[in-house]
């Protein structure tokens, strides 16, 4: 790790553990010469909620705890809370993070859709599928589509990493950690991270059913908490914003957008438009975990290829698709009815 | 001035200058403790553009002219060209400029679309425009998206404020002056700024028409000029595309869009999209000049307030209709014919 990153990550730790303290470890101390941050010990029986879903453990409250995280982290840092003057303050201090932005442009939205020598995929199994991905022009223009969105676009401080090996979970707690990549960026790039590592571990789990248990069950509970996530966000990311809309937010002012039709009107929009950029990302984020340079253990732990390629090649196509046609869905439960389909 | 505006303005024309030295008056010497900007006199007879649109002088260099000064500034500082290396350094010394930033938001996304005291219009003939003004939720709807955009898109180092009082002219010279708004924005800001104030000019024109000259000539010169600006730009803006499409563009890289179908089809489809956000920004532009705070000569120097107003209805109706629907026109040819209805 370089000392950026370590100073990045202490800021993000800090900023994060004030606007959501009970799912974000403290910052006891950092030392930027030293880069040493200080922080809490998340005491066992935590553990990477990635090595949970592999065991086929339940999280009772992971849907509520992270739907609280994102709602809070991603609206209090937006323009729906915030004056532009803090926005523009906030956005050209995490300009500085550009390293960790651009090894994200790499893996997520080149490698995996060129011949790139760190790329790799269950061979021979999936040759023909990886080479799809690097021949399908609309998959390609619709990830430039999503590469411009995350460089340009300072929607909100995002964590820039959220998948499931950075929330550490017992059955009553789930902690963020690990936000070295933040920065101001597209919102839908956290959530979509989220969701499509859930959806990474639904497609891993006939990879790892067996005599004992067929782990059907367990994808239906992975499925209620994939649409219970995104339906909880919802819900609590417009109540902050009712709740606030009458402060300092400088997207709607409360002087123009003064009666509740035209409010209903633009809060329905904003989450629609903020449902299809998290397809989108959360889409490039299953393709690059399965054609990409970095793999993840819910496929990777699946030792018998043919199946592990089985698996993949369902998220794959799943994950084309959703990139593809993302404009089309309206809800979530249309994406679980979708995922059933693969 | 603040010493702030100086600092940016000196700042933009070193970086405009460098990009298009034929459209933009050199910096010979900035002071920062001074505020002092050293620069080329624009000698006689350059005078103000709007001034010669009022005037009915036509000038023959002008549409190349500007598409070349935007073609030239907005791909050099996109994406398109640069490394996010570049950009974000860029884009983080721009947040700077934040107080101008939020003047035009206020200007053109808020105060024409509330009730603001520093609002006025050609009162009484168009009290009840202003009000319907107020009063249109999907044009509130989509003013939200397009004041989002200029915030939180980081696309271009834009002139923002491109109208046609910072331009200067003669038959032979056009030079883009006064960016002290500059700052790291959607290109379509400054394509709609320049087209939108043409559009201005256009219906301003039959109050200015006497017995002596019709006007109508110039009325077709001035669309003529729209049409031409935005031609012209459209191949001067994918030449420079084409002729760097192997460079340190961040955006596509040449090893993913790697044959002549997807690079036709990104190239469409950001263009496409340039063009809406165009329509957009040109039409939010419009609208304020009509009931905002600042007015433009092209209209206060017709002295009949009840030609005026007539001259601006036309106008506030066009651009009102332009804002909600431009996602329904295809080219540049379909706007003239629109702008002939009005």
């Amino acid at each position: 790790m370089t000392k950026e990153r370590a100073y990045f990550e202490s800021l993000a730790l800090k900023e994060e553990g004030r606007l959501s303290p009970e799912h974000v470890p403290e910052v006891y101390h950092f030392d930027r010469t030293m880069s040493l941050i200080g922080m809490r010990y998340l005491e066992p029986p935590h553990i990477i909620l990635r090595k949970g879903l592999i065991a086929g453990i339940e999280y009772p409250l992971l849907a509520q705890h992270m739907a609280d995280f994102m709602a809070k982290t991603l609206f209090f840092t937006s323009l729906l809370f915030r004056s532009t003057s803090d926005h523009k303050r906030d956005v050209a201090e995490f300009c500085g993070n550009v390293e960790l932005c651009r090894l994200t442009e790499q893996v997520v939205f080149s490698d995996p859709y060129k011949v790139s020598q760190y790329n790799r995929w269950t061979s021979p199994y999936l040759d023909r599928d990886a080479e799809a991905v690097r021949e399908d022009n609309p998959l390609k223009l619709e990830v430039a589509e999503l590469k411009s969105k995350f460089i340009e676009r300072a929607q909100a401080l995002i964590h820039g990493d959220l998948h499931t090996g950075s929330v550490m979970v017992t059955r009553e707690s789930t902690q963020v950690i690990d936000p070295e990549f933040a920065f101001y960026g597209p919102m839908g790039f956290d959530i979509g991270a989220f969701l499509g590592n859930l959806i990474l571990a639904f497609f891993a789990q006939d990879g790892h059913a067996d005599q004992a248990n067929d782990r059907k069950a367990y994808k239906e509970w992975i499925l209620k908490t994939i649409e219970d996530s995104w339906n909880l966000f919802y819900q609590k990311f417009t109540s902050l914003w009712d709740e606030h809309k009458n402060g300092a937010g400088e997207a709607y002012l409360p002087t123009i957008y003064n009666n509740p039709e035209v409010q209903l009107l633009v809060q329905k929009k904003y989450m629609t438009d903020l449902f299809h950029d998290s397809l989108g990302f959360g889409a490039a984020k299953i393709i690059r975990r399965i054609v990409g340079v970095a793999h993840v253990e819910d496929f990777e732990s699946i030792t018998d290829a043919a199946k592990r390629a089985s698996c993949e090649r369902r998220a794959l196509d799943l994950a084309k698709m959703l990139l593809k046609e993302r404009r089309k869905f309206e809800g979530i439960a249309e994406i679980i009815s979708a995922i059933r389909q693969y």
